[in-house]
């Protein structure tokens, strides 16, 4: 079973998906962790060239293929051969980052997006995705608690972005909603990370 | 204008091209040479990526990918400004390459490159493509005495390999004629050369 977990920064995905992953580990479920853009060494390497901040002047679609290059080794020798040994792969962020980040906040389109993503993953959709809703302004002003600092210009600058991604994603939901379960993250870690892990064995046991 | 040269190794391409570039600079046109995959910074970082030796689990879609990728920010940073200033850019390989090693050879197919290409490139197609033809068998033979070596049983192994970028190179040369010419690259040195400065020159005159 794949897995996928979506939602902004300051969602507290990572929060409770470690909840979620050690409840289903004492449960007896053979479960794996892993992120995107990365998981194998040749992801790892693609991984840098899109995060060097010395990168600057790299295009939007330029990184649209590589997060799709990633994802494509990533499925090749790790996800693939885990579900097929029967484990649980629990992602961090997957094809829907791709569409909501560089497909709707980038405007490169959705279909495009779509379009180069069914080339990578050869149609892989995964069987449950996790959106971890919340309102930008909430999940920036998280961000910028964890680090101990004011939400600055640059967050707030962004936030029309960080709005769109959050439009894309919920659209997404909507009209996958056989795949898609959306979490409201706005309430407590102990709520949250609950009704992710009642999703998960809602699905594991359907 | 945006010239590129395709053909495979042991075609003498790289050889022509130089004769041909010294040639044009002579008539005084400013002419500015570069190469796939590279030619920016980010390009050269995916490049060495693709060309890790050691990157050896790399899947073909994980390849085509890295290629478009590398190929689009080639043609934002560099392609399109040099065109735009009216220089004439000669790209040593592009999208054809693409075609019919990861489309054709690799068995990926023809439309699904083609698709992840006008992505990549915004349906930015050559005003003119030099393809460099030569039957594989004559090519590694070159290509073994330039390295003072026998053909050796992986040369002979890939055989049927290069057969197929030969059949979809000059398949791509026929269906897009008003773009190709097609240079017998069996020839001598001094008639491929001046089969490429020709064809270059109806171009730049029409």
């Amino acid at each position: 079973m794949f897995i996928t977990i979506e939602g902004p920064e300051g969602s507290g995905k990572t929060t409770a998906t470690n909840k979620v992953i050690e409840e289903l580990t004492k449960l007896g479920y053979d479960v794996i962790r892993t992120r995107e853009p990365g998981g194998t060494p040749i992801s790892e390497q693609i991984r840098n060239v899109i995060l060097d901040k010395s990168n600057t002047a790299m295009d939007p679609r330029t990184e649209a293929l590589l997060y799709a290059a990633a994802r494509r080794q990533h499925l090749v020798e790790k996800v693939w051969p885990l579900t097929k040994e029967g484990k649980i792969v629990v992602c961090d962020r997957y094809i829907d980052s791709s569409l909501a980040y560089q497909g709707g906040a980038r405007g490169l389109g959705i279909q495009n997006i779509i379009d180069i993503n069914m080339f990578a993953t050869e149609n892989t959709w995964p069987d449950l995705t996790l959106l971890f809703d919340i309102e930008p302004e909430l999940g920036l002003s998280r961000i910028a608690a964890n680090a101990n600092r004011e939400v600055n210009r640059l967050d707030l600058e962004k936030l029309d972005f960080h709005k769109k991604v959050r439009e894309t994603f919920l659209e997404l939901a909507k009209t996958q909603p056989n795949r898609f379960v959306v979490i409201d993250a706005s309430k407590s870690q102990e709520e949250v990370a609950s009704a992710a892990l009642k999703a998960i064995l809602a699905r594991i046991c359907k």
